[in-house]
């Protein structure tokens, strides 16, 4: 028996997600029933009613294998695009880890922003890859010299959310246009747009139609957040034929599941439902940012569903009081470690939330 | 720009899975919408009817993200373990995906029987493993001698499925023992018993019954087969808690929907189903198998929900003949070409198929 390790040093170097807490475990915990769950930037109008309707048909023929065709076609038809072009995830996530697998070899390089979406530093790390970490400028905002300057003739990844979770903000389009024109030609560029719905800035670049700029784009995007769909799992990657191709070799065949399949594609055929919920969410935003000003709580600008909000003191603490009143909000971790990211719900839930914020930061 | 390949050399050789035809393609390629699609080891009774009523009622809260404790909790008192022993997975093959990319470092060598589950491939070579192929003896049976001369001091992984997928043979419990003596003992035995409820041999042996002859051995289950889940996808691992602590690392933080969790767990609390299906399937299993006999077709024995039949032709040319009369079977390729895999269904179906498969070998 040899002295190997059980795993590679590179899998010692993860941890466990640790997810929002759900509502059933708070109930479980702390016997609390009727609390708001703003944590997971989920939408509080839930699933498109056609969406519910033909997942519920689709329950029936639950023994049969997933098909993710017609669902391929729908979304190619839904952007304009080949459906050579569009490969489906469970959630935008798993993909995230697919791409990290199929094109990283060990030790290449990758760059992410941080603080960002989580999944990038654990799918490459996963991957055996060596990220390049660049901050935010002041915890918060894109810094696109940095970016640059982190970027290598060998960089093979660069991972982009935008706008970004967890601060909410944004690539300008100049900024974008800047960054692609960096990055080498070899590289791959992820374009994770998991929250596009929710930008409305003037200067808001959709990565589909900068695709032309850099041959190896990859966007992402996802069911989960303006569709109401994250309890279904599914997101999707638009990029050239090439590297969805590749991507699908290492694709779990039957990814998607059959409701999660028909919730989709009827969900793409309800964009009344989606524009209600990009239209609360708007003002929403305004009321609540707003109010947070007033109440002296400073709020990062928000192009997403969600606000950023430094509240003064350690998070963990403001996030357990908020808890024990029934308000789940996300905690941030260090350099920005006093901020706490909150959902938009709906305005019953946003000013119970507020009233619990507010009582956090001056009790 | 750099000269460097797009992937890894690891991933040039891979290809997509191609999984069976759906019946939808079907009616879409041929116009036939009556076929029997007996392709996919798909249960031909359909979920329970209590998976039914929960995933429907879990539907409604699909907006919110998964959360896979209650159904971890009733796998673990289900099978009598800790829930730290369990991991769920979206189907059993995301698992053997995490499995080889959670233990494997490059290069790392690997053992699997041919033909056995194409996923042991895929993942293998996915996660850059040089894995040893062992022959079936005569193509359809386990020889261990042959896998015990595989493996290698240095061997991480050994897959077995058992019983065989898709041979429908099995490791009886001496010949198991004798290969869990043989494997280092810091190797993994990945113990796939995703047809397990169809066996009933005499010496099958229920690999949660041998967890204390090796330290390392994960039992793969899944709901895909005698549960009739395939569609929702829901798989899961049983292992030490430090092997199910690093796959946790590696696993999608929402890997399975909500839908699929709440189908499986009140699956799991209806075994009158389970029952129902497994006494079907041994029934027609007994019964196709004594047609065959009599029709000069010689069928390999079965501990599983599906036959392998040896054709005498090439599989291919019997598929698409069986395919044109409306009955979806599964060609085999090398080394067992002239065999096709056939689900066993209802007992019309199989009367349907026996029909196609006499004028597809007579013809």
């Amino acid at each position: 028996m040899s002295n190997r390790p059980l795993v590679p040093a590179n899998v010692e170097r993860l941890s466990p997600y640790v997810p929002g807490k759900p509502l059933t475990e708070l109930a479980r915990d702390f016997g609390i029933t009727d609390a708001v769950k703003l944590a997971s930037n989920e939408s509080p109008l839930g699933p498109s009613p056609k969406a519910i309707a033909a997942a519920t048909a689709a329950i029936a023929e639950g023994h049969r294998y997933p098909d993710g065709y017609a669902l391929r076609r729908a979304i190619a038809l839904h952007h304009g695009v080949p459906i050579e072009e569009v490969i489906l995830g469970n959630g935008s996530n798993e993909l995230i880890d697919i791409i990290c697998h199929t094109f990283a070899s060990p030790g290449e390089h990758a760059v992410y922003p941080d603080p960002s979406f989580v999944c990038y530093r654990s799918s490459t790390i996963a991957a055996n890859m060596e990220p390049t970490v660049v901050p935010m400028s002041g915890g918060v905002n894109y810094d696109v010299d940095a970016l640059i300057a982190a970027l290598r003739p060998d960089t093979k990844l660069l991972f982009l959310a935008n706008p970004n979770n967890p601060t909410g903000t944004y690539l300008g389009q100049a900024e974008l246009k800047r960054l692609l024109s960096a990055a080498p030609q070899d590289a791959i560029i992820v374009l994770d747009e998991a929250y596009i719905e929710f930008a409305d800035a003037a200067d808001y670049p959709d990565g589909l139609k900068l695709r032309s700029l850099h041959p190896h784009i990859l966007v992402l995007r996802t069911f989960s957040k303006a569709y109401g769909l994250a309890g279904f799992r599914v997101g999707y990657a638009i990029g050239p034929k090439t590297l969805i191709g590749y991507l699908d070799r290492l694709r779990p065949p039957f990814n998607v599941n059959n409701m999660a399949l028909a919730a989709a594609e009827a969900s793409l055929a309800d964009p009344e439902h989606l524009r209600r919920y990009v239209a609360l969410n708007a003002q929403e935003r305004q009321r609540v940012g707003s109010r947070l000003l007033q109440l002296g709580i400073s709020v990062v600008p928000s192009q997403a569903n969600f606000l950023l909000v430094d509240t003064g003191r350690p998070a963990k603490d403001v996030y357990n009081i908020m808890l024990r009143k029934g308000v789940i909000v996300r905690p941030m971790a260090p350099p920005i470690e006093s901020f706490v990211r909150i959902t938009l719900g709906l305005p019953a839930e946003n000013d119970r939330m507020l009233d619990a914020l507010h009582a956090a930061t001056t009790g």
